[in-house]
């Protein structure tokens, strides 16, 4: 018997859904000592240590690896138009919906003198990791680089690796260059986060480190968390799940589950539908399709990793996404919009026939940047937050005081801790002494 | 010599700042081994262990760890009327203010057709962690509490350590019921951590946890973060920054410091002044304050982790703060709302001499839970936020997808994913044949 392209289960029941649902598990704690090395070198050693793991990895020798002027007008002579206007129509998208993330904070008087408001303050350093492997992700830069822009973050250094021949592709150094990033630094892998962590004689040192990547990165990211770095979000294998209905199209479903397919091998794609007879015309389209996808080795490994899922209504539907969280969600289903409305766990969700996840990776303004692995139960995707704090602030009068004050005193008293009720007795008393 | 209360450091150079703002470090790693061993006794043995380490870190055995009705009806007899009033007066600024945070979300057009936006979305299972020893911290109940309320997370668990007899602060449970919250459980220390981060036959398993606590509760959060459960904030000693300058009343600033340093004998507390004249009637009011104390022997000792530093003006001051990004920040300054406009990095800043830090651990409004050891460069504290995350959707339309497919399919091409550029074109060619 022939393999199937993609596991099918018809109508599991509730109590077997979790093991359906389960990803692969990828176990940090077993390349923690070569990439803890990689850090450590990185910290002491500096510059030198990042150009032997060029050396040693991209089988790259940089002396100074900041991108130059030349190298940006380079690549911008390098970019055909197409390419130039395809990029500067993402740019207005994105910074639309990101700039619609802009709050202006309002102060609150909590009781009468008692003023208190928050500020979004942008964190002042943040390093921007750019993968350059297998695809060259200019598509990142802009997801990460316009909302730093955007708040003003003082700082936005880029780490991208270079190729075998000290380059970096130039849609990269244009989207650099078109958004106003200037500090581009040709390093890749576990040295980049180093880098960007630690700071070296070039790369100077950031707080917060954005930025996909793959398991060395990844746990490169999770171990300098650990001494006060922040990151963006625990990252994972790309993943999709559509829901469809009889009222999708089937070619566009296929498409849109081996567009997330062709990721990685790695990558997980689902299907749930409440229509057990769209599921034929779905596998036909997968075949077709896959057979012409110059990754069809990638995708078929990935599709290996996938299910398509009969369930029997549209609520259970919308249950077992809410259980799978997936970082992207399509529905391909009538009353969409409706469906939308119930959902509670996914990172990013497309609604109706013409919205492929391709969109939302590349032009429509969302970020791409998004919870992986059933992170997006708890997370949210990149977005302008992610590149700001929220600073609080109070300003309280005698008379807020006079009206707040005992509470706080007698609050503190307790909780056993004297010396605060008296920072506030002092001041009434003095207040009453006037 | 007599030894100084505190050291005092008259005008460092710019150059010589770092170490002067270096906070005691914290290494987690060494409690490591003890910590995780609890956790996965925990995991595995679920009630059973909760129990025996109950037995042996808090001497008490408890069949049912679960707070009874009965239990929260005998503490709102217990507690006394004033206190009630007290925490009622705290718990309507602290709404106040946080259901200020509440931002309506509108969709955008990005393109024409391409309809995009965020919604925020609580998160569902979220764990409180309420410290009880030394002090039994109810104000942490209602400041974590209360925005978990407010956003409506679904699943809300308390866990507390029981005293000796088994018992809580009644003022804990008094506050969690009166915020709706009857979910408590008597487990203190690591092994609460666990319980809520795997669940056992008695507790649920949440996704967020959220709380300060002592090194080894630290060190659980942080190894359980590993594992996917997302946690509030890497958490240390609690520390203030006051500046102050002629218009301070020093009597208020010292007590101000102490009311931080009594906390912990990690507490740090910093004075930064302009006015080389305050230092000694400052120093004055801390010594005869500190002496009637009930906590003075801890307040003596984090006094000696402390500094007042003399600066050369404002700006100096404004430079300094920042750099060292305190958790609270007091301004008993002139002119102390222009300077509160130049701080980016601090947790909660209160503005002029009725603005003491008690106000805002308490009643005032503004959440209490801050980042602490220079996280306020990174991170804001605990706010609605923090139990909130952000799902983004997208509805395009046929005309939509006609206006931005090619940009998508321009850059997919690029980034080498032929699929992406499919799920466009085949969308695109449909819409042609129509």
């Amino acid at each position: 018997m022939e393999k199937s392209i993609i596991e099918v289960i018809s109508r599991p029941e509730k109590k077997d859904w979790k093991p359906l649902l389960t990803r692969p598990r990828f176990n940090s704690f077993k390349m923690e000592n070569k990439v803890f090395n990689i850090l450590e070198q990185v910290k002491t050693r500096g510059n030198a240590a990042v150009r032997d793991f060029s050396l040693e990895f991209d089988k790259v020798f940089l002396e100074d690896c900041r991108v130059t002027k030349e190298e940006f007008d380079e690549a911008e002579k390098l970019l055909g138009e197409q390419a130039k206007k395809s990029i500067v129509t993402a740019i207005k998208n994105i910074e639309r919906f990101h700039r619609n993330q802009i709050v202006h904070e309002k102060p609150i008087e909590t009781s009468p003198g008692v003023k208190c408001w928050q500020k979004s303050v942008p964190i002042q350093k943040v390093g921007l990791y750019i993968p350059g492997g297998t695809a060259p992700l200019f598509s990142t830069l802009l997801m990460l680089g316009i909302p730093a822009v955007i708040v003003g973050c003082e700082r936005i250094v880029v780490c991208t690796p270079p190729n075998i021949d000290g380059k970096v592709h130039p849609a990269i150094l244009y989207s650099a260059k078109i958004i106003g990033l200037d500090k581009v630094f040709k390093i890749g892998g576990v040295q980049a986060i180093a880098a960007m962590a630690y700071g070296t004689e070039t790369v100077p040192a950031v707080y917060k480190i954005f930025g996909p990547g793959n398991q060395y990165v990844t746990t490169a990211k999770q171990l300098v968390s650990r001494e006060g770095i922040a990151i963006d979000m625990p990252a994972g294998p790309s993943e999709v799940a559509v829901v469809a209905d009889e009222t999708c199209v089937p070619a566009f479903v296929a498409s849109d589950l081996l567009s997330q397919a062709e990721h990685g091998t790695d990558s997980q794609v689902m299907l749930i539908t409440t229509k057990e007879e769209v599921v034929q015309p779905i596998l036909d389209q997968l075949q077709i399709q896959l057979n012409s996808l110059p990754r069809k080795e990638i995708a078929e490994k990935s599709l290996q990793n996938s299910k398509i899922i009969i369930v029997n209504s549209v609520t259970e539907a919308v249950d077992m996404i809410n259980e799978y969280a997936p970082e992207h969600l399509i529905l391909a289903i009538k009353d969409a919009a409706q469906f939308a409305n119930l959902v509670t766990n996914a990172g990013s969700v497309f609604i109706g026939n013409y919205s492929p996840e391709s969109a939302g990776d590349y032009a429509s303004g969302t970020n791409h940047t998004l919870p992986t692995n059933g992170y997006a139960r708890i997370y949210g995707g990149v977005n302008l937050d992610s590149f700001l704090k929220k600073v609080t602030f109070q300003e309280i009068s005698e008379y807020g005081l006079f009206n707040i004050g005992h509470a706080v005193m007698e609050m503190a008293a307790i909780e056993d801790l004297e010396g605060h009720k008296r920072a506030v007795k002092l001041r009434l008393d003095s207040i009453n002494e006037k």
